[in-house]
């Protein structure tokens, strides 16, 4: 099968691999779409994510789905040929963290295009039968995949504790905020506020949820006192994360979602004073099944974020447009 | 009655007032104990804690006990005769925050001894009746009157969610952390580690709940893997918090109870790849009953915090003996 | 002012009433609208509830919605002139139930058309300023009244913990149940399951927010395995529990809301094995800024379900057409 | 090796078994104590409890401990010779609820002692590595076998939601009334009140915890007004059920621990009207670390429940005496 490498930072080759044997518990699946996330642009560019190192060849891609073309022994067989979405985790299922039911955080966490697990931009990949996710024929192949960043919405918003009637602000309109957007109706919220520093990303917000747009670059966002119940930070900025704070009712929650700096000056007496709680997500535990049901019910479009679709041939090209402004979700689509 | 009152910076004079007037739901309570906060002096010394400046004479102390000598015209008048830990609180009931249970984040609160609320540094204060409490003849009046920081302690323990097996780290060992190590063992802590740059600080944690007690000067704690669920911040300082931040295991909770820096740069990422919750607490709501419980059932020792006892004429000193080192809580006795 | 008053059971008769004189906390309202509630009907033929006897003439009535014309001394005046919904209780905000944020539970509560109390079948009503909320002219007063049933709803979704992607079983089409249908939609649910006796329940489910109606007459409702992780018992009937009950899924949990047998048979074993959380709702408490935020933004449709309008002449009628099978909800206009 | 084989109602041998053969990340365990449950008692008179069946020979005994002495090939090979106590449960790691931290709800549980799986009367078993817990030698081989019903205590405790300063009633003084009420105080409970028909049982509870005991023969249970947080009930009597449950606070919650009658007419009204939670436990997830935490620590005492210890020859007369009401625990030591 076909496989796109990344041999080094800001080179990808399309390599032959041998299928992956299985293990009991794993199906192979042919894989029919990939989302690139900012992370794979990241890898790419930079060739590590922090402690992360890319360090031999990587295949990139976490946000995958397809169908079912072979079993492992243990599992029924009757499951290929079924059209699945791919939760790209391989958590040690009996660390304490997994048993307590956040498996997200089990140190031993082996997950796609994470050195030096590959990913999903290649024709085929294997993942446990559990973690490969039943969607029905009203999802396309584009929004079986993005099943993945629909994920870190809801995890975001579970964090977030928002409910029906909650006032959000979301900073950053990027997909994971335009997403958030999308997530924060889907959980009740009845106002939805989202920030960015581009017209057209406001503009696009509007369509994807948000009741309100605020512009930082016209705003005064630090002395709007929107007292929100719920700050979710999607934009990774410092001046976000330092005026939407002061934005947060009493008692109120930030989740911090965007990555950016590694560390920022945070006004611990206003936290104190008003009794936030901020936080942050890392990756997601069992979202899949909501995800599916907020897609296939319509409380979230996420054909709508597709702007582009490629090959596997064009992965240096869909890594490369991502980063447009104008980009929301780009797509490769390895079996093209 | 005499009243001890802050008449500007770093000068009170003990004056003569008139017995306050009672309103239908409020008791007078001839004062029995107060003890002496960090935030007395604060005010003592500097006439302001950030945005609360005293701009007129201030009568300090929020931290008491009494029995009641007079009842309004709404209160049972059987109550006269009690002894009495006093809530220092009178938030606005029918707030939106009061409403909801966390009657301590009403932004109208009014609070004993804090501008321009006069605080309880005198023979008689006031109080609603329903936050006067009761306590057992077996309950000093020196811990009727530390029911206060107690509350701190609890309403910590209770953000941290410390619940039995816990392993928790407190940094600094004054009274409120002295406090938060009871109260952890109260709440099921099976494993409580105490940090303070001060030897014989360390030494005294050692003989109120902690297990454990690191030195920062010669332990490098961030670096210790404590991997703690809970690390309750009592000291203000900056390195206590980065340091003590680095401790916490996945999930974790970071509660902030010492008042430091406005500004503290937090290490996000850490945040983030942990899923840790960084909180505060403002005072507290709904304690008292508990603290009164932990002590009349000897859960927590208050009398033994107790490093000194003054008369009304005597607060200055009072105030100045409680900054020494060796000074956990000074009383006064504003009826002795 | 016209007041329709219950004499004694099954008679009511439009008495003149003097304006209540209002304390200073309490406003004026002129009623405009007020829903027919089960309780109503049932104090009207039997002459009580359960406990609560009817002793003396009562005014029944206490879903209600008006505009305030006068104000308390300590309201802002310039509250006069708004529409608002009322939520109708008078709970001590003293109690330990208040102070911890569920006043419903306040054993010292008064409540309209309770006895004493009486209710808002009548020109003008008082009720405490922070419990007249003002609603924006887009909400009619119908609605504006429904906000009483809708936060009947709203509690029983908080209580059964609904969440985005949850599937939940409603027993009973009437008007609480298909408030429930409709709020558990809004709290997210994906998959909503209604079962009534009536067809034309069941079809007006349908159209109201379930995805799916039972009919207990010809489904075997024990056996039918839904796995729902909530089932909200809306029909006060004893088969509906026991049948409902072995539907929800481990962990899952069950909210009694209609009111029937005082003592039921409940399968203990299978709440013990499936770990299933069982409880009711008594009222609400911090539940009209949600109601009215889901009614503003079309989540909540309560308009739909007024099946008649009345006179304050003609309250008798009401509670008699009321009890019919195709009525949903009949309402008063004392203003009419 | 040696097995105690349940072949027929009231009717076990000892035979010889072959060891078992280990799966990768199992380990083989030298059991050196098994404690006798009721279920153990009644499997042995019965033959059956409730659905679960006893169709062919079975080993009874779930509460263990032992030594490691071999490790499969996925456990690191350090863990032979460690003291552990058993946790004796297999669910499938990748059913929902494992996923999602319950665990013990999961359908596809095997279980020791539960047909068609063996329990722990035999000289050695095997167990997942991760649910073989180190204990530290202060703990003895009785108390790490007790992990097991004090694993029963803890998780009632934490669905019953007891925090310090918690009131709670316990009806039943068996072993786990009697293992509830040390953990109830390990909660922080400081009013534990014990009900049991029994005069010497009663007696012993005041000597494990209980405050104060109540004797259903000649108190007026359900007239006591108690006004408890928490209700755990630990005897599976009918009238401790309804005569414990008029004693429940508002929101408070009742704990069905005890198993007796399959069906129990319940008060709804009044769970209802006070919004009570009455719920169950199906055994326990995540307990043994805090389990150990506790007898380590000498919050709960397992050593002075320990009321008799027979060798493997003599289960069925350990089977029998732990039935005596002057019986608490008995013990089964295998190897002895």
């Amino acid at each position: 099968m076909k496989a796109s490498v990344l041999v080094k930072p800001q080179s990808v080759v399309v390599e032959e691999r041998p299928l992956p044997a299985l293990e009991a518990d794993e199906v192979l699946v042919r894989v029919s779409a990939v989302g690139v996330c900012g992370s794979d642009v990241h890898y790419f560019q930079e060739g590590r994510i922090g402690d992360f190192v890319v360090e031999s060849p990587l295949v990139l891609g976490h946000e995958a789905a397809g169908t079912i073309v072979a079993a492992g022994s243990g599992v029924d067989p009757s499951r290929v040929g079924e059209r699945v979405s791919i939760e790209p985790q391989r958590p040690d299922p009996h660390s304490k963290q997994s048993l307590a039911g956040c498996y997200n955080l089990d140190p031993s966490m082996r997950f796609y295009a994470t050195p030096p697990v590959d990913g999903a931009f290649m024709e085929f990949v294997k993942i446990q039968s559990h973690f490969a996710f039943t969607v029905p024929d009203s999802i396309s192949d584009e929004a079986a995949a993005l099943m993945e960043p629909l994920s870190v919405g809801i995890a975001a918003m579970q964090k977030a504790q928002v409910t029906p009637g909650a006032k959000v602000l979301i900073t950053g309109a990027g997909p994971i905020g335009i997403i958030c957007a999308q997530v924060a109706k889907a959980y009740g919220a009845t106002e939805v506020i989202v920030s960015d520093l581009d017209d057209e990303r406001r503009r696009r917000a509007l369509t994807f949820g948000a009741d309100r747009v605020i512009d930082p670059k016209t705003d005064d966002v630090a002395n709007l006192g929107l007292e929100v119940g719920a700050f979710i930070e999607a934009s990774g900025a410092t001046p976000a994360i330092l005026t939407g704070i002061r934005n947060v009712a009493p008692a109120g929650r930030v989740v911090l979602v965007g990555m950016g700096a590694d560390e920022v000056a945070l006004p611990l007496s206003l936290i104190q004073n008003r009794e936030l709680v901020v936080t942050g997500i890392f990756r997601y535990a069992n979202t899949w099944p909501i995800a599916i049901e907020l897609v296939r019910t319509g409380r979230v479009d996420l054909d709508g974020l597709v702007t582009g679709v490629y090959g596997i041939e064009d992965v240096a090209q869909a890594l490369a447009d991502s980063t447009k402004p104008a980009s929301l979700k780009t797509i490769v689509r390895p079996g093209r």
